[in-house]
């Protein structure tokens, strides 16, 4: 590699091609690489450590609530898959099939689990008895095939790695109260590990999950205005344990179908970071979430005694920061101070022999590129305010921007000039016809994203077709 | 369920059929079922709680010596699997084929991955430029396929949850020490996190790893004296960097092949602590990787203050250990003695009003069915205790049972007659010839488990064809 390398000019100006932007930071932050089976990823150490993070506060969070890990088979049977009529509708045309195994034909098919509802649920069939054994609830970390035709890493790859939580419940207000708890969580994941506001809302029914009563969801807004699903989390009622026979005897010594859950949330996540918060240095990580939080680097590393106060530093800070310390002996400060902030760490400090002279260094942000000279006795303290101020003001500036790029449209015109001038988020009034959703989509490639909880009164006639309408929906070009 | 359900008569009696002793306890106990997937099993949550403790240890230990952890794809294109020939004859046979997918015929069929040093390789090709790179120690945790005849639950799984490190070295010598380093690592996690005493060794060629230049293993005993392959470590030299061209730029500013190795541990020690430990009243769990260490079961839960103590009791050491209260009103305390000493809980708390009166409780060992009193205010403390004791003894136990059921054979005859009258492990000397390892397999089920690090000189002829040797092997029936 040559010392000038500049990471700035190699990556795309990310107001120029954001999509181009986009897969640059993921390949030259080492997040992660494409491989031979087509668009399916290698997710890289960096990336994946980002991903343990993630999987670690949340499956904490889920245990909290009394969730249980488990682990259910990756192939599903054909006939399986078909038991629920809008589920298999929804899912068989991007399903892979295996055909064959151990040198033979196989009688019937299997396919890889895009979800894992019907092999849970029969599952569930044999397990559940009585009102006592419930509630069940579930989850497994692992990965799902979906077969999709365009794909991009991390946001929409055929193989990707997720959690998914299935539960089953003796009544339908647990089921839903479970439903919406969970959606609590991811909200707060979200919005306090990665630095990411949230709106949380109700899909419309075109939206919903195939087979699904309900399906509610976190929406999040990345750089260009467009929307990211974050994680889903649905209601079935018994559209499931109908089909599949999932019954238990009640109090009442009656046999009833119980009611049933399921919930997702996937490395997605790490695509809505580098969306979010990335710029045209490179990768930016919220402290919370970062594998790095600082990272020394010596200046002057050959002059007497600045390697050995730099280890010392590092040494002492390890205790209590995820801290790395660039000791490479053939690049310059400068080609490292570039590298470290195209990999997004969120504080870096500089120290050479002036410094250690002064008993001081240079701490500086990755967020606001603000330099401040500590004295090493304040080091510790100030790391962990300013990784808390980094963290504050990373979800501030994606707040800022939601604000700037949500706007109301009251017609379909004013709908129309708000996404072309300023594409983002768009509320307005809605009349509950599927027919008006397909219309603003044709017209400004806009979805329905949700129905929000926080509901306002922008008026009292759909967006579209101008009849009575009580509900509110944003609208926005998604991922 | 009835009331008066005798756990210890639904089990098979562990001396009458060990295998169906075995899948009694796998059901019985919750670990897992079966599935409409032939030959995969669902791991219920009390199953994968115990796969979670060995997966944190691991990872921990792994993390300190610097594996990172990665994921890459589970679909290997067939071209892919073909590349290096003896590793493709020893897969290829028991892999399944993705044909078809998104609606479509795929053009080149895709195995699910049997094990990930092909498309590992492919991309280690790529990512890897100079000396300075290296190594690359990675390892992932997921799910693998191998479309075994028959099948056991967590022993022999078409579907099974393993990690695979795979790491590349600048010389020789650093991957050889990787090796054997993660060998270190697998017996350490057996031996004090199991309770199960290894044997280390390397294999001998007809039992390497398909491609391998030299695999290591950590072999232990079960219950009935066989064998169960624990853990291994590969050594592959170029043998795969060459096909698949992973190159770099050494120090002298040639062009070098790296030096591989890959090692793998899997759900199945899970089937390896239910046949080194479980008894005829059930499953038999060490503390330190039990789920749950310690259940509190009230005694006469319905009189006055006993609920209450034992909740605080329960709230109290919910602090420091794995613990569950067991507060259900329809069971009889006898009835859950039985229950939880069959999912192999290590030590049982029973307090009822007398124990109240008395400030005491009663303490009960699963692994030798002691009983004691214990004052409460030295119970946290008794616990403490008891639970490294029974963690040491669950040890010494097995250590035992190896020694007893371990011989030595100097010909052919003290072999067949030492498998027959005591089935175990026989230490002998052997040639190195594979027509020996057949022979002994073909008259004894027999096989090669390793050349175990500890050598002894038993003899300096092969115990089977007469001829000079200077190996001695352990010979086992196998898992």
């Amino acid at each position: 590699m040559s010392e000038d390398k500049n990471f700035v000019k190699e990556i795309t100006n990310i107001d120029d091609d954001f999509a181009k932007w986009y897969t640059d930071i993921v390949l030259k932050a080492d997040l992660a690489d494409y491989t031979d089976t087509k668009g399916c990823i290698a997710i890289k150490p960096y990336g994946y450590a980002i991903w343990e993070n993630i999987q670690n506060y949340l499956d904490k969070k889920f245990k909290e609530i009394g969730v249980k890990n488990a682990y259910f088979p990756a192939l599903i049977p054909e006939s399986l898959l078909e038991k629920e009529k809008e589920h298999v509708e929804g899912f068989a045309p991007e399903v892979a099939w295996i055909t064959e195994a151990g040198g033979q034909k196989l009688e019937e098919r299997y396919c890889i689990r895009p979800t894992s509802e019907t092999i849970i649920s029969t599952l569930y069939s044999r397990w559940l008895k009585s009102w006592r054994d419930l509630p069940f609830v579930y989850n497994q970390w692992c990965n799902v095939l979906r077969w999709e035709k365009e794909t991009r890493p991390f946001l929409r790859s055929r193989e990707f790695l997720w959690q998914e939580g299935h539960t089953i419940h003796e009544t339908e207000e647990e089921a839903k109260e479970l439903t919406l708890k969970i959606l609590e969580i991811y909200a707060d994941a979200i919005e306090n590990l990665l630095a990411i506001p949230v709106i949380k809302g109700r899909k419309t029914k075109s939206e919903q999950f195939a087979g699904a009563d309900a399906t509610y969801t976190v929406e999040t807004m990345m750089y260009d205005g467009r929307a990211l699903q974050s994680g889903t989390s649905h209601y079935f009622g018994q559209n499931f344990t109908k089909p599949f026979e999932i019954k238990f005897q009640n109090r009442e010594g009656k046999e009833e179908y119980a009611y049933q859950t399921s919930w997702g949330a996937s490395t997605r996540l790490i695509g809505g970071i580098i969306m979010a918060h990335g710029d045209d240095r490179g990768l930016k990580l919220p402290p919370n979430v970062a594998p790095i939080q600082v990272v020394i680097v010596p200046i002057a590393m050959h002059k007497d005694g600045v390697k050995e106060k730099a280890t010392e530093i590092y040494e002492e800070l390890k205790k209590k920061y995820r801290i790395d310390i660039d000791l490479r002996e053939q690049f310059t400060p400068g080609y490292k101070f570039s590298d470290w902030e195209m990999r997004g760490i969120p504080l870096r400090i500089e120290i050479g022999p002036r410094d250690i002279e002064n008993g001081q260094c240079i701490l500086v942000r990755r967020d606001i590129a603000e330099k401040v000279t500590v004295k090493l006795e304040q080091l510790d303290v100030t790391i962990e305010k300013t990784l808390e101020e980094i963290q504050k003001n990373m979800y501030e500036v994606c707040k800022n921007r939601m604000k700037e790029k949500t706007t109301t449209a009251v017609t379909l015109d004013e709908f129309v000039e708000n996404m072309t001038k300023n594409q983002g988020f768009i509320k307005s009034m809605w009349c509950g016809e599927e027919a008006c959703e397909d219309r603003i989509k044709e017209l400004t490639g806009a979805k329905s994203r949700c129905m929000p909880y926080s509901q306002e009164n922008i008026s009292d006639k759909c967006v579209c077709c101008g009849k009575p309408a009580d509900k509110m929906v944003i609208w926005a070009r998604q991922y």
